[in-house]
């Protein structure tokens, strides 16, 4: 890597990313240097980085390309590769309006987990779709210290156990993860997130992300825990036909969840791009060496 | 604020800086604006700001333009007023090599702590006058867990307690601050430095920064190492008229410590600008809002 390379920082409730434009797939990124650019103190910082390249020039997202014109090369904050990033697409969006590529409304995006569904509204906020929650059967329990707490198992792609809890101060620090049981019911781990009722379809969440300890934000957790609460309240669009729409609060923001009744699940909230520049070159050159 | 901000980012030792150039002290920061621009996910990340103004432009540095051009406003991550930071002072200087204001050579930065020296070397290294070191009387004991062990009290402006121990690891986790006795040593509480040897003047630390937690480095807790090494090893060099040259290994690289015959210490290591861009306007309109 020898030449500028641009980029930008943003965030969807506070889930935060370096974000690299590069439509014609032209900048070699190898996981040590996205690694160095989501350093936090070394680098820019962030959970991920977005690597913004046109579907038709990148060989994962060719076959996409006449539904969704750009793709997001999802990088972990690690340099490995992901599928998908609820947040990330959000921001992805957001930036692929600010640089002029597309306007406000409906957007196909190809991200390595599929074609994702797009919306940029008017007032800002946007809406992605983060396809079916699976609900598998069985008793699951989490705990924290002294505290247990019965759990529902629901699956997004990734497993979550969603508790319902008096106070969000109950889960205590969360630096280790919750243990659970059985532990069959999560052979490679999970992702927990703890509950308590704002209002009407309207809740608050802590989350301990699996492998990534407590964070701001998880867009699949707030969508497993819309799900669990609908079902708590007995409110199962597939069986009445009517969307089900809940208010999550995560640390870093808002989220809005909808499930329709096929199913599918929205999820609605902020992406803010908070600067913009270019990566030092000596840096760069440096990192290579 | 409505207007857009140039940045930078930049770290020594991976102590790490949003740098806000303003050389006629024109941009208002406020705490909050400062803090928001700090803040490692809603913001750009940083564990302070470097607000880069000319010493006859600000109120709090005229005094000092006839001896320093240049005048670091330094603010903490929080938002807070800061006197001095060695690290800081660096990147700095760095900073205004990189945009032409000054070249290689000797350098004189004006800071809330007074008019600093520094030195900007051909190598890309970066020295600065830390000033001198205090080791008040008295008995000291740090623990971490079931262990204790003594410590040296090294006074750099701030209080540090510098234990050796035999293995870095042994100081745990460090979430907590270590305690320490007798109370009445440090009132309001210390910077815990502890040290292992890597070979001749030659050792690595790790700390707790007083409010911070762990950090990567700290660069009066590394000037407090060495001269407590120094005293250890028998070296004085009030006394021997020789300087004691350490090099101090910090979790974010390596320093380079010097202790003059007339008390004064010297601190040299890299400083690198990560990246280089500009605030987005309509994120800074919404903090205003």
């Amino acid at each position: 890597m020898s030449t500028r390379i641009a980029f930008l920082k943003g965030h969807g409730t506070e889930n935060d990313f370096v974000i690299v434009p590069d439509p014609e797939n032209a900048i070699d990124l190898p996981p040590s240097a996205v690694a160095a650019l989501c350093d936090r103190r070394a680098g820019i910082g962030g959970d991920g980085l977005l690597h913004v390249v046109r579907s038709a020039a990148h060989p994962e997202a060719k076959e996409m390309a006449a539904e969704a014109e750009w793709f997001m090369d999802y990088r972990n904050g690690d340099g490995s590769i992901a599928e998908m990033c609820g947040n990330g697409v959000r921001v992805f969006a957001r930036y692929l309006q600010r640089a002029g590529h597309v306007g406000e409304g409906d957007l196909a995006v190809a991200t390595r987990g599929g074609v994702k569904r797009v919306h940029l509204a008017k007032d800002g906020d946007v809406t992605v779709g983060m396809g079916k929650a699976r609900l598998p059967e069985g008793e699951v329990t989490v705990s924290v210290g002294e505290r247990s707490w019965p759990a529902r198992n629901v699956n997004m792609g990734n497993p979550h156990a969603v508790a319902f809890v008096e106070d969000l101060a109950h889960a205590g620090d969360l630096l280790a993860p919750p243990p659970f049981s059985p532990a069959s019911a999560y052979p490679d781990g999970v992702n927990v997130e703890f509950v308590v009722d704002r209002g009407p379809r309207h809740v608050a969440l802590r989350v301990h992300e699996r492998g990534a300890g407590e964070t701001r934000s998880c867009g699949t957790g707030a969508c497993a825990v819309a799900v669990a609460t609908a079902r708590r309240d007995g409110a199962d669009p597939a069986v009445t036909g009517t969307p089900a729409t809940y208010t999550v609060d995560v640390p870093g923001g808002t989220l809005v969840i909808t499930e329709l009744p096929d199913g599918e699940i929205e999820m609605t909230g902020p992406a803010v791009i908070v600067a913009e520049g270019e990566i030092d070159a000596d840096w760069l050159a440096s990192l290579a060496g």
